[in-house]
Parts: C-alpha cells; structure tokens; sequence
C-alpha cells in the first residue's frame, strides 16, 4: 500500500542521496484531484503529410481549453486553430528556458501512407520531447492498420507502436506515451478517449495502444455533462467491499452512477460501510454460486443496469505439480466462469442496457504467464478471450465490452509479497513504481463512460508500462 | 558470443558454488545435432473433452517414430495409438524413479467449449509436469479462437495461452511451452510445425502461440524429404555474411537449399568466403540502393526464388532528442523500406514462384519498444505489420510471409553490450541465457519448409520466453 523508497527519493535528503548513488528516482505522479485543474500547459502539436485528425483535434482542444503551439511539421495547425478560435502559437526548437513548458505532445500520423513518409515523428519528437514537463503526455495518433486500404499504409501504421512504445521507455519523468488509432468515420468519437490520456486520470496508462471506431447500436448517444458524465446510469460492481473494487466504485459514483456493490456474504460489513459512503447499494451474494445469476438479475431487474465491472477475483497460487484440483477450479470458477453466467443471464433478460458496458479485469499475467499461476493466468486469459468474442456479438445493441489488465498495483494483496520481488515487480516499468487502485478505477471510468461507444473489445494495460509482457 | 556464466555453473565446481549461493543455474540446452536422433524419449499424451487432433498426432507420431504414454485425459488415445500400429502405454503418476523420463507432453485441448471443461489441463500436467525431463517439450493443441462458433468456446481456448506461458515460465529446466492452434481442416498440414517444437531445433522458442491455417494456394503440396526439405529449393538471405545471417545461410543449405547469399559490397570477402563453404552464391549489392530492388531481380530472374529470408539490419541508438535525421532514415530505410522495395520488385515479376515463403526478422524491440531505439524499433514494428498486411495478399499463390522476432542473441553486436546490462538481458527469460544464431536460423528453416504452407501472417519469438513484451 505504501511505496516507502519512493516517499524517501523525492524527499530533500533522499532525492540527494539517490542522485549521488546513482539510484532510480521515481516521479511522484500527478493524478486527477477534483480541486485542481485536469487539463493545464500547452499541447504542442505536430502532423505527418495530409494529417486526417487536426480538425477532430481543434475541437478536443476548443473543448478542454488548452493552449497550443504548432510544430514546423504541422502547418496546417496555426489556420485550422484560428478558425476555431483558438489560442495558438509556433514551437520554437528547446533552447535555454524551454525545458517542461509543455504538458502534452500530439502528433497525427494519420496521413503517412508509406515507411518513407515515418521522418516528421523523428522530427517533432526530436525538437519537442525535451520540452515536455513532468508527467506530461504523447499521444500519437493514426489509423487502425487492419483498415487499411494498402499494405504499404498498414505496414507504416504498424510502425507506429514500435516509436510510441520506445517513447514512453525513453521520456521517464512520469510522462506516458500511447497510440490511438481512430477508425475512419469515428472523428466525432474521440473526446473521451483523449479527454482520459491527456488528463491526470491516465497517469499510470503508458504504451497502450487503443482503438477507437465508428460508434455502434442504433440509439443516438445519449447526453452528457463532462463533470458528471455517469450520472443517471446505474453501475454494478462486483468485490466491492475493499481495495480495487472499492476504489471503482468510488470513482464511478464521484462521476454521478448509482452504484450496486456486490461481495461475498463474510465481506458484508465492509460492502455495507463502503457502499453507504457512496449512497450505494449493498448486494452481499457470491457470485460463483449457481443461483447467484439468477439472483443478481432479480435484484437489478427492476430498474435495469447500465455498467457492469468484473472486478471480484481470486488467487490461490502454486507450481501446478502442488495445486490440488480446488485451487485450479474455484480460480477458473470465480475469475471466469462466474462473469459469464452473470453476462449471459443480464443479456438474456434484456437487464443490461442498450448502450450499456461491460469491463472485465484480466491481469499482466493472463498476458504474460506467471510461474505458480497457471489457474489464475488461465482465468485472466481467458478474460481476454471473452471480451474480443461479445464484442462483436453486442454490436447491434450498442453494448462495449473491454478489459483493464492491471500490472503491480500497491494493494493489501501485494503488500504481502516479500520485498526483494515486490521491490521488482514495483520498479520493472516506466514509471519505477506501482500504480495506485484509482489507475485502475479511473481507467475503468473511461471505458464506462457514454463517450467510449466506440471503444470495444480492447484490453487496456493499466501497468505504467511494464517490462513484462508477451 | 560466449556465455562464461553459463559454462562455469555447468561445470562440477561452478555447480556446487552456485548451489550453495543459490545463483540461477541456466541449462545447457540441447541442440539440434545431424549426428545425434532428433526425436527422442516418451511423449505423455493427454487430452480434454471430444479431442480433434489425436489423429493427426497418431500420425506425426508414428512418422516421427516416438513412443508415446497415454495419460487418463487421453483414454481414446491407446486403441487410437493400437489402431496405428504404435507402441504405446499408460502414463503412471510420478513416483519413485520416473523423473525426467519424459521427453514432451502434448495436450489436446481442441474439444474444449466452454471455460467450466478447463479442468483436465490441470490434472495432466499436474501430474506430468515432474516426469518430464530437461530440454523437455510442451505442446498445447487447440482451435483458434477467433474462429470459434461462441464466445464460450472462443473464451475457453484463449485461456489456453495464459496457461501455456504461465508452464513455461514454470517449468524451468530448458524446457520448451508452446500453443499451436489447428485450424479446422488443417489437421493435416500440422506435421512440419509439430516436428519443429518437438525437435530441439526449437530449444530457445518458448511461450508462443502459432496458428496452423488451410494450405493456401492453387498448386498441390510438393514432394519433399524429411531430411532434405529444401532440396531443390532456391533461397535468397540478405546480410548473409556473417553473424545471424550466415547462420540462417548454413541452416538452409544443409536442409537442401541452394543459397543466394547478399550483403554489403564492403562485407564481399566474407560473404564470398561464407557462400563458398555452403556452395551457394554471392551477390555483393547495398539493399537500400534505389537500384537494388530491379538489380536483385535480374540476378534471380533465370531461375527464380522460393525462399526470401530479410536479414539485413542496422541500429543506430540514440536518444530521439540526440537522434539524428540520417540515423532515423537509414535505420527506417534498411530494416524495412528496402524490404518493401525487393519483395514488390520480385513479387510483381514473378521472380518468387508460387508456393514461396517470404521471412521478415522482427525483434522484441520492435514488439515492445526500447529505449535508445524508437529508430529501429519503429522499422521492426513495421515488419510486423509487413507480415500481417501481406499474408492475405499472397494468399492465393500460395506464398506465405512471416517474421521471427529474436530476443537477446548472443553475437559479436550484443558482446558490446555492456557487461551487468548484457547479464539483465541474457538471464530475463525463462531459459536464463542468451539464444544463439542457429536458434534464429532453425526457426526461419521451420517457416520456409514446404511443410509450412499454413502458417503465414504470423509473428515468431525465438527469445527463450523473454520477460519482456508489449
């Protein structure tokens, strides 16, 4: 729960012994506080030729109230922000006094149709990357490769994830670096979503890849405040009681949903304390029992739900030679299995909303593997699995599935690992630290939100870009 | 080149200090040696419910000339075996004397359809995993989840590949863990592949996942010899004079390929000197010279190619902000670009014949990103894309296109590695140890096997399951 190294490096004394033993200082991340500003600096903007998303781009900009400065690649900016009224300046290459004056870094790659046409992102994040501040943002955006109508295209388009991946290794200072690729068609679409990445909120999100698409379902979507954007949606969380689960429902009820907390009977005390600070409703059932489906759809019946969040899981880890045929099943069972009764039975019953969402919580090790966690990697696997396969299939209803996989997250859980492999598992990405549960309840948020139609089937990392993958 | 940790804990008193120090003891891993049977010990079988492949395993078995256990999972597996004329047994629990008699467990997951029917994995290798000895194989048969006929199904089979990494990173021991999806309708292109992951070609690919397709193209499967496979085969490898390229060069030779080996006009004594040894031929041209692409043709025209392995590569690290322009664009020129040029120049004239296989060289800089190399990861990035925007193009004449993605590869390039970053990268995988040239070159052999005709689009670690990933 406390990361003691990175308190002591970032006091006076310990930031000046680190700095004289060579040590890794981590940054301390800024993340959203509701009394301070989301969006502050200038977003510097740069483009490859014939640029698609400047104009997508100036809204965002016009919306959230940022300033910008255009770099040379990105002349079209400077006429296209006039006409949107906007604040805009030139970048003037990293000379003395530069240095961190910006927060945000965007480029639109979604013109470069050929690798010979890569050379304005060496260019931009060349002059730019030493100017961006602490904690500040990349964005690089572009087109999914698999629409493409070229091989040459999607091959340059591909190329992108390799730069935004090695960017965000390189910046450290607690910047993150993601690629979005928006989908021919979904231009009006992509607020939301970069609203999530240029703020606080994103702070522990770096290296993913995201892909945004033409909105689905047929209902026109629905109004929203930008402050309160779930409020009169109703959002069911499973393991609510304490820790990730807790800190989810707390951010989605601070953004205006009514949340239904689910947790085990034993946990009852804590669901009820938990959900009464959030004026939220208590729903003590474990949902691995087979009449739990059944029992949850009766209780949301009524009034329907509109966000379901799959959060309560289980480990009960050791090599597989030891891990007796329970241990493999409740695992399997509860991470698993459980989700998709309770989906199969809230989408038969029509309890789950038009225009609803699912989110799953797989895990870097239904990714990776982890040794002594064959159960759960299989369950978190299999995670994955389920949301690429509903994904298609909830199209029509507008429905979005998409998973968070968190990486080390500093919890009551990884507390109890020995600190020689948590101290490890802590500093083994680009951050040098373990994420906090709102990393991964702010993430969450974002996928819930009714800006995110056109985010589905997609499992997004919330890990400060770790090492360890696949 | 050399691992000198390595060697001295394989000694007997490097064994004994790293004991007592409890330092990791890397295995020595078995290579591939003409002079030594490939195949080799028991294979255990087991399988899940209404297994599909176990006749295609009969028959690989069979031809292969293996032995093979049949574990409770796999009760259909005996009279199969019988049927096939096979010598075949029980497997028994491991007890007293049957560690490490076993030389690779298969598990046929191709019936499993719902997550609830996960079980029989645990119990197989729960009871297996201790019997099988070092340098052992592990191979999980399934169907690809992406053409399943429900989400339940689709889910299930993707939780397959969290087991499969997670019994890797497990197992330890130089034993290998690989997923391979069969495609339905492909049970009997599965040879080539299987040989591969069960031969100790494959000692440094672990924690992949590989799809088998329908054989594409018109023209029928050529006749080939299981010892000679490329025999009559015409292969072209650029960066042919030396390091990993000379390896690729060697392997394909000794598996019946004429060699065309390019490189550099400033590398021509090497590469002559390399192709001499091997009876292939030299071609001293710069790849990325606008008139290569036309020159290599003309060089190839009378007879044509089969194979079109792309080798050559450079790095130039830097930061991106001490980067310099020409840094960028040769690194983008080389490594991808000038692949791009080649392959439409012969493709276009014909110059690669139906059936052909096309073999781009990825890197796990390129999946993951680096720090120092947004050049070159950015260019091997794009060859991923390269593979996968042009397997369905090339589809229909047959010709398949994939890469291999090397992780830490011990050559003169990462001998300059610094020392304690050189040991980070060499022991942060599940084999503890850098790969070798021939391990990159006996994975490229694989794809370019006329036995290889269904597995295209496809990217391909050779990394001993390296920690690091996307």
């Amino acid at each position: 729960m406390n990361d003691s190294y990175l308190n002591f490096v970032n006091s006076p004394f310990g930031a000046r012994l680190a700095r004289s033993l060579g040590l890794p200082k981590p940054e301390v991340l800024q993340r959203y506080r509701a009394d301070r500003p989301e969006f502050d600096g200038l977003i510097a903007i740069g483009a490859g030729r014939e640029p698609h998303l400047l104009d997508a781009l100036a809204n965002l900009v016009t919306s959230i109230g940022m300033t910008s400065v255009a770099h040379e690649s990105a002349g079209l900016w400077v006429p296209l922000a006039n006409r949107h009224g906007l604040l805009t300046g030139r970048f003037e290459a990293a000379e003395s006094g530069s240095q961190g004056k910006l927060g945000a870094l965007l480029f639109d790659a979604s013109g470069i149709e050929d690798s010979s046409q890569l050379e304005p992102l060496h260019g931009f994040f060349h002059d730019t990357l030493r100017s961006l501040g602490k904690c500040g943002r990349i964005v690089v955006l572009g087109r999914p490769p698999e629409a493409c109508a070229s091989p040459r295209q999607w091959t340059a388009q591909r190329a992108l994830e390799g730069l935004t991946r090695s960017l965000g290794k390189e910046a450290r200072r607690g910047i993150t670096a993601n690629l979005v690729y928006v989908e021919q068609g979904a231009e009006n679409g992509i607020e939301a979503t970069f609203r999530f990445f240029l703020s606080p909120r994103s702070a522990y999100v770096s290296g993913q890849v995201v892909r945004i698409g033409i909105r689905a379902g047929a209902a026109a979507s629905p109004a929203f405040d930008w402050n309160q954007p779930l409020a009169g949606r109703r959002a069911v969380v499973t393991g609510a009681a304490r820790g990730i689960g807790a800190s989810i429902a707390s951010v989605l009820a601070a953004q205006g949903a009514h949340v239904i907390g689910i947790d085990i009977p034993s946990a009852r005390d804590a669901l009820d304390s938990t959900m009464r600070q959030l004026n939220g409703t208590a729903l003590a059932f474990d949902i691995a029992a087979p009449e739990a489906p059944a029992q949850i759809a009766a209780a949301l019946d009524e009034q329907g739900v509109d966000i379901v969040v799959h959060n309560a899981g289980i480990t009960k880890d050791k090599t597989i030679a030891k891990m007796t045929d329970a241990a493999w099943q409740s695992v399997i069972d509860i991470n698993l299995s459980a989700q998709e009764r309770i989906d199969d039975a809230l989408l038969a019953a029509g309890i789950l909303r038009d225009g609803g969402r699912i989110i799953g919580v797989s895990s870097i090790s239904g990714i990776a593997g982890n040794p002594g966690q064959t159960n759960y990697a299989t369950s978190k696997a299999g995670v994955i699995g389920r949301v690429q396969s509903m994904a298609p299939h909830l199209r029509a209803r507008g429905i979005t599935i998409n998973a968070v996989a968190p990486g080390f997250i500093e919890t009551q859980m990884t507390a109890k690992i020995p600190l020689t492999i948590r101290e490890a598992g802590r500093r083994m990405n680009s951050m040098s630290q373990g994420g906090q549960p709102v990393d991964v309840a702010q993430t969450i948020a974002w996928l819930a939100h009714p800006g995110s139609a056109g985010v589905s089937g997609q499992i997004v990392r919330v890990c400060g870009q770790s090492l360890i993958g696949a």
